[in-house]
């Protein structure tokens, strides 16, 4: 599909090959927080944004890189939208998840300053230091430093080496003190261009989707006690099997999650403990995780999945006990910035697809300060992520740059 | 329940609670094969079994103990009867698996002797020196060297401590090469007393139980391999889900397995390799253990489980490997030596029960050379054994000795 924002296309994808070969680990891409590689990472980053024309580039105590290209000069009080992604990689990741939501907007900001034209609002890009959580354990390190919502506790947390973060922000340079007194600027729209990590667009057969909300998750971990007992000696209808009482509990989240748009339920650990081939097992240990868009689809499921595990625990004589490891509300997305999204499809000629975002992206945190909006970009291989098969096409890329034209001009999501 | 077999109930109680006190764990009762534990276990049953009157007592080159109580001297060509159990134990065991067995004749024996009489066949009394593979992992030792059929290429293997088993018979003065070398005497019946280890006889409230066969068993490992992916990106139908298979295949085989008398299937050993909460299963492991005392039952039910398997596979797109770890073939009990049993319970008084045995025990082994027959006695505390928790009342003791002295006056199952 050649078009006007080809060879834009083209150098994000040289952009995101190149910065995929900045990695902690030989022959795989490995980006972890304040590693040499991720340093370099945001070195270049500057070095790139600076050429593209940005007004101002600068990076932040945490690590962010914010380039800056200011509003046309007539507009006297110009609003600030805000976009960006992260540039941390989980270990042996693909080169699109994070990055390619910094680069589109870049590779519009050095059309912008080539043409020499200005937006009627101020446009700050932001490549995030952190969201992936990989080496202190704690994700979107970068954006709640960002929007002033920084955990001072984190300061504290050591990596795998014994590194408190406090210390690894310093030996980069940064003012872990300023990163927890940092005070927001106001923000009147934030939105993320991110590939998807998932199969439906791929599915669809549609390089672009609308992100309606971006799913919360409740998660939980589930220990089931039954009797251990003789495989052959113990008859069928004397058994307390605690992995059979599992293997209803697992079909019953899937069923109860199935059909329904946008819910989603995984139980993603299983395993009977110690279990030996002639031992019917005493004990089964699992997972569950559940999201959905919307809160309530999601508390309704867990409800009803927490009554099929009443009824099955109950017939079955098998104790139960829950432990809720995490429980984070969705953050919807801005019904401003998702119409000019839509709009904005129409004008690159695509069609429309509104779909929820199971995983979790800088936009959630910037979601407690701002509107957010966000734009998926079809993944290729299946939807594969967090792998090296991670792909996106330059045709997608391209056609994605159309779409961030038009819903740029159009408002950028700015409710009027 | 007083009767005239009480004293020598309390006998074989008191008896095994010696022997339980011979131990290489202080406070549990370890016993394994030729331990100093395991040795002077031997002793003291060869010293009782001269004290309760046998003609002749002898260890032979694997360690059996063997107690001989010759015929009347009015039979001419006496037919032999041997009867027995084993007396090594598991880690941490119970006082009753195998030792029933040995003890119950024994204190036989000892009143057939006080009274001066005899029977009109030979009843050879052994003590099976191994029959639960815990030091070499190879079950069946003792009773496989006394029926001449000893796999010489086990005298090879080696303990946890790198002790051959051809050295560790040296070391308590036996001959390996004599071991081997065995040519068993032919048995006209062998029949075994033994604890259930299950809970049947306990949950119908009946003391004795005569086994129809010993269970074949079928074990089996499958390896489901799925897509992994993201647990929040990858809607419910685009997944591929090995640990949702497995659980239809968990769900099937107990299905399969219920309400046919005698059948159990399990599935013990059961998880996903590296799960994490946030991703969907890419791969499940599990095991598969199929026993029934019919051959033809059984395999019917490993038909009807593999059409399971390949539909709920086929189904949902998931590969599936099976390894095949264990076929053993059921050992179906005499005829003529259950009837003799069901008899013998009919004049102790006690309700007429048949079982299958699901376990293994040394008459798997000594069913290659003789018929036989085997006698359960209720197993308290749930049916636990293999646990310090195992027991059995004196009272159902006393009811077994009354059923063994019906048993031996009828004939011992010798077909007429």
């Amino acid at each position: 599909m050649p078009s006007e924002f080809a060879a834009d296309a083209d150098r994000v994808m040289a952009w995101a090959d190149a910065l995929g070969a900045l990695s902690e680990e030989p022959g795989k891409l490995t980006c972890t927080y304040l590693s040499d590689a991720h340093r370099a990472t945001a070195a270049r980053l500057a070095d790139e944004m600076r050429a593209c024309g940005f007004d101002e580039v600068r990076q932040d105590d945490i690590g962010n890189v914010i380039g800056r290209y200011g509003a046309q000069s007539d507009v006297p009080a110009p609003r600030r939208v805000v976009t960006g992604s992260h540039y941390d990689t989980v270990r042996d990741a693909g080169r699109y998840d994070g990055r390619l939501g910094i680069l589109l907007p870049m590779a519009f900001v050095a059309r912008l300053a080539r043409e020499g034209r200005r937006l009627p609002f101020t446009l700050d890009v932001v490549a995030f230091a952190e969201e992936e959580g990989v080496r202190f354990g704690s994700t979107y390190l970068g954006s709640s430093a960002f929007v002033g919502r920084f955990d001072a506790a984190l300061l504290d947390r050591v990596d795998a080496a014994g590194v408190s973060l406090a210390d690894a922000i310093r030996a980069a340079g940064g003012d872990p003190g300023a990163v927890v007194a940092t005070q927001a600027a106001p923000i009147d729209h934030y939105f993320e261009i991110h590939i998807e990590q998932g199969p439906v667009l791929l599915d669809a057969g549609h390089p672009l989707g609308v992100v309606t909300a971006i799913a919360g998750a409740e998660r939980r971990r589930l220990v089931l006690g039954g009797t251990a007992s003789h495989a052959g000696t113990t008859p069928m209808g004397l058994r307390r099997d605690a992995a059979c009482a599992a293997a209803e509990i697992v079909l019953a989240v899937e069923a109860i999650c199935s059909g329904v748009p946008g819910l989603v339920g995984t139980v993603g650990q299983l395993h009977v403990p110690d279990g030996a081939v002639n031992v019917v097992p005493g004990a089964c240990v699992l997972s569950l995780d559940v999201r959905s868009g919307s809160d309530a689809v999601r508390d309704a499921a867990l409800s009803r999945i927490d009554t099929a595990i009443d009824g099955i625990v109950t017939r079955r004589g098998i104790a139960c006990t829950q432990e809720t490891l995490l429980r984070g509300p969705a953050a919807p997305c801005d019904l401003a910035g998702q119409a000019a999204w839509t709009r904005a499809l129409a004008q690159a000629g695509v069609p429309h697809h509104a779909l929820p975002s199971g995983a979790g992206h800088d936009a959630v945190m910037m979601a407690r300060v701002a509107p957010v909006s966000m734009l998926f970009v079809r993944c290729g291989a299946g939807g594969i992520s967090h792998n090296p098969l991670e792909t996106v096409t330059v045709d997608d890329v391209s056609t994605a740059m159309a779409a961030l034209h038009a819903f740029l001009h159009d408002g950028a999501g700015l409710a009027a």
